[in-house]
């Protein structure tokens, strides 16, 4: 926005940079849930009612942090949305490459698993006469690896949420609790892997002498950007001299909903060792910059062309 | 004690209830600290010192609660102690008997274990590149469980506690602490199942690029009882026409240690379903008389025959 204005650009459209609330959905599930709104795909009362494990709730703390705001969301329409993003993962860095023409985002399904066995005393009670939560867990978790193998290169599963209860150093668990994140680039793919989670789930229960509770929390399906956003990205990276390659994103983004309302397409530059949601998440200066100026080449490519 | 007042009964030696602190350890380890310090297992400093999970320690938490008392812990000697137990297990339901002679109590292993692999994106790191604590913790999970299944009727092996970090919905854990519990009548039979905790350890460790941190943080060797006190026991038990048998205790109790300063013995009475560390735990009061039965009468001979 800076460059622009000191170089003295008009552009044909309003530029806007929009910093989407609760991307992630780490404190307040689902993910995306502002740019959900803004897209029509949840209410305004359903995303503001949603609570965090202390039982405060999106509507709550946006409140107390002051960013709660007064326009109708989704009443502001949009000509196109651009988004640049690090890959997060490691594609880019092993091919040598600088820039990601992100043609679309692979399907999500988040579920809640709650294992139920029998709480028992782990010095008297035999072997035989047990139902461990945390052993017909493990078997499961298990199997919910296998499930992301199931079609290498395509098919993801990661269990981020794991804990026993009561948890007692001498007590063997009577329930644990667990989350399931199942990506896939296709609904087809999706729903395979879902079929085996439950083929997983029936086994466990059988074997295990526990019950299993699975509520799905959130299904997020594959998404194709907009053929014109992602010709001006195309573009902009060609006249730039990036090396370049076009790729799906394997994480959900804002992208994936403001899709559904405005003409949408992605960037994504390289991070190091394909890290993130990790400490150590981190890119140079240079890959910024080429991203930036990726962003920018392409926002004004489209401003000039389109309607 | 109401009923020896009622009855007149004077004894040769003082009779004392004992409540001994902290038996569990489920707040702060070890278990059986109190009698451990008595028996000259621990120091006061070292017991005083252990903190809970918020850092509190066991002096402060005993200030606070108004128990932490002035006498020399162990200056007071115990003729003999006699500890009546709920057997937290369905050896006496299921033989149909009233009461159990315990001649000893198995020996009991603790461990922290600690696995450490690479926190990650769910959506965006191929199966093949992480190093997912959560995904080897479950392999050891399994592992462990086998353990305990290895010398069938007298190893038990249980994971109590079991927790992923850092706790995101997609976010591969980089992070799993959990605890092991190994129990077993003999020295052999423990060395034994640590060695097979150290070689999953290391199998895990191997398979799946995690590193592991384990701790030893208890061992309990087992303990055989008094002859003198299971002969009072074992009189009384048939003096008073009850069903009963002689047993291993599966659990650690306070007369582990006093077991190394006093003569020493124990009284089991059934419980319901064998379930103990559960919220369904119960005995009916026949059972609960039964056992005061036992107490009162072992207790009385055994003060008339002791020195």
């Amino acid at each position: 926005m800076r460059t622009l204005h000191d170089a003295g650009i008009v552009t044909r459209h309003p530029i806007e940079v929009i910093d989407w609330t609760n991307e992630e959905g780490a404190r307040f599930a689902p993910a995306m849930v502002a740019s959900g709104v803004f897209a029509g795909v949840f209410s305004l009362d359903y995303a503001l009612g949603q609570k965090d494990r202390d039982g405060v709730t999106l509507g709550e703390a946006l409140e107390r942090s002051g960013f709660a705001g007064s326009e109708e969301p989704g009443a502001h329409p949009l000509a196109a949305h651009f988004e640049l993003h690090i890959e997060q993962g490691p594609v880019l860095e092993n091919e040598g490459l600088e820039v990601g023409v992100v043609s679309g985002v692979q399907g999500i399904r988040w579920y809640d698993v709650m294992v139920k066995g029998q709480t028992c005393h782990a010095g008297t009670t035999p072997m035989a006469l047990r139902r461990d939560a945390l052993h017909a867990a493990a078997r499961l978790a298990i199997a919910i690896d296998d499930i992301g193998w199931s079609d290498p290169g395509r098919s993801l599963s990661t269990i981020g949420l794991f804990q026993a209860y009561p948890g007692s150093r001498n007590t063997a668990p009577g329930e644990v609790r667990l989350t399931v994140d199942l990506r896939h680039p296709e609904v087809d793919g999706l729903n395979r892997m879902e079929a085996m989670l439950q083929k997983a789930l029936g086994a466990v229960e059988l074997d295990c002498g526990v019950d299993i509770e699975e509520t799905k929390v959130w299904s997020s399906p594959p998404v194709e950007f907009d053929a014109g956003v992602l010709a001006a990205i195309s573009a902009a990276t060609q006249r730039l001299g990036y090396s370049h390659r076009t790729m799906l994103s394997g994480a959900g983004h804002d992208s994936v909903y403001t899709a559904r309302v405005a003409p949408t397409g992605m960037i994504f530059i390289p991070c190091e060792g394909g890290l993130s949601h990790n400490v150590a998440e981190n890119i140079t200066p240079a890959e910024a910059e080429r991203g930036a100026n990726v962003l920018l080449q392409a926002v004004l490519d489209y401003d000039r062309s389109a309607g």
